[in-house]
């Protein structure tokens, strides 16, 4: 099977494209060519099968078009401008976001007869906007509060539309905050929640700009790759004209964050985390989702982390020192150092 | 204040506009002048200030420029393509419904610094889709099972995003099923709702295609009327960004209807319903909601009937023989005549 990953340079789409070149399968079938899309050049994977790699801008019709000509069984639709850009640039956002994907769905519908791939849309739980009950049930209605968040409710619509009339076999899944981020430290307002385990990892500052009794709601990248391939793979008459899923995570406190890095890498690394409060960082923070009861997705056998320290375990693992396997006995060996 | 009504020749259209000409004022501000949009010329009411109609295609770009220039200080849209027609003709109904509203609302964006008029959308009940509670909730998910059910809630959701950003100053109310709608019948499946007691008021047979304890949510063409009056006088802060509501409505069985039509038009009006059973629309309309909490809206003040004896007075004294005061004992004087 042709597989297509859209947004296939970014953080997850590489994670997703090494979980595809190691697994050599998907949906139970071998993947015979990998194209990455993406609007510079991704890396690739070693691989058992070709990939190959697309740069353009897949907001313009023309793009979305030369896809779609491509005739991908799967396609995995990731890119996305984000939630602090869409909301700065309000042209750009509902472009890429939204006027992006109804280009993409339109060219699948026409791109021939017979022709319905599956696509698996990464959303997000910005679809949902504060006040919020303790855990937000999966028939909780989406009132972003962002131009992001709406951007990703009404694709759920537009895919849920474009697969009851046949066109597409389509399925959104609302990642989790995605932690821990590998790499650089970035803009967004919820780096911090990787910043604070990463960075003492590496043996840097971090800084901690809200409360350490602020929850939210993680996964590993690991975890979301495989929510990708999981959803790729998945009977989609089970999920009876209701589309998006908000996918499991773990509900944790940054102070339970904190404890999970003291046990796996010790006080030395926890004093490596300044408080700097931040209001700005912790008004946008109060509206953001902490709970999710995730009923459904459990139900269809998504899998998420059960415990923090799992998720630093798999940070160590794939991402520390570029991806060497780094053991948790390694990083005290280190810290003892 | 200027007033533009989008749809000004439909059913609803007209009786808003009536409406507004036997007030004169709208949001405690007398009315200047009024605005009649549709694809053909509507009719226009008596009334105390200018009337104009316009005549066009509300989904080109070109056409919802045509009305933005006029800086309208309240625009009530209310055109759209139904249900039946929007699932048959996909192009057309996603054209008019959606890409129609995302011009209008960029139209208005750019229609100069400073204007932020009101917008009040007819949305509907359509949004949402089955299985449901057996009361829904105002913050149950919006799942709809027809194109029109998503387009309804795409723009639902643009209006809440252009609000925010202070393009426009908007809400989405969803109207229950207006009943009795005067006139003709037509081909909608909901259309026996209405059928039932307006054909037996006139002297002529009905059909009831479903079962008598099919339940449904029903407003009058009055209250509709309201609603949006009400919504266009709202101040919007109360919504607090969740600006799509729910309107309330009565849920009644359709056992319950022609027991009001019995106790209002006697037992000669009940015998010209005759039971005709249609798979189809029984089909169709057990996907359809039932009964809604309405909470938010009835705590924000829109009202509708509580009891159906009333809807059926409504149609009486507004729309049967062409409108004139008929009041119940007249219809019993018929009755005996």
């Amino acid at each position: 099977m042709r597989v297509l990953i859209i947004g296939g340079g970014g953080m997850v789409g590489q994670k997703l494209a090494g979980r595809l070149a190691k697994d050599g399968m998907l949906a139970g079938k071998p993947i015979s060519e990998l194209v990455l899309h993406d609007i510079v050049s991704p890396d690739t994977p070693e691989a058992g099968f070709p990939i190959t790699t697309l740069t353009g801008d897949i907001s313009q019709q023309s793009e979305t078009e030369r896809v779609a000509v491509l005739k991908p069984d799967v396609i995995f639709h990731l890119a996305s401008i984000v939630s602090g850009e869409a909301e700065r640039d309000f042209d750009k956002g509902w472009d890429v976001n939204t006027r992006g994907m109804w280009h993409l769905l339109e060219a699948l519908r026409t791109a021939g007869t017979g022709y319905r791939p599956r696509l698996v849309f990464s959303s997000s739980i910005a679809v949902f906007g504060a006040p919020f009950p303790e855990a937000i049930p999966d028939d909780f209605f989406t009132t972003p509060l962002t131009s992001y968040g709406a951007q990703k409710a009404i694709n759920e619509l537009l895919i849920g539309d474009y697969s009851r009339k046949g066109f597409i076999d389509g399925i959104s899944i609302r990642l989790p905050t995605v932690c821990v981020r590998p790499g650089k430290a970035n803009l967004a307002a919820s780096s911090f929640f990787s910043g604070i385990i990463r960075e003492p990892l590496n043996g840097k500052e971090a800084i901690l700009p809200v409360p350490d009794t602020v929850r939210h709601w993680h996964a590993s990248p690991r975890a979301a790759a495989g929510f990708l391939t999981h959803a790729a793979s998945l009977d989609t008459s089970l999920l009876k004209e209701r589309r998006a899923l908000t996918m499991p995570g773990l509900s944790c406190t940054v102070a339970e964050q904190i404890e999970a890095l003291r046990e796996i890498a010790g006080e030395d690394a926890v004093k490596l985390i300044r408080r700097q409060p931040d209001e700005e960082i912790m008004a946008i923070v109060k509206n953001w989702p902490e709970n999710f009861e995730a009923r459904r997705a459990t139900e269809l056998g998504f899998k998420a982390e059960t415990d923090f320290r799992d998720i630093i375990r798999i940070y160590i693992e794939e991402d520390l020192d570029g991806g060497r396997a780094f053991s948790a006995t390694a990083v005290a060996d280190r810290e003892r150092s």
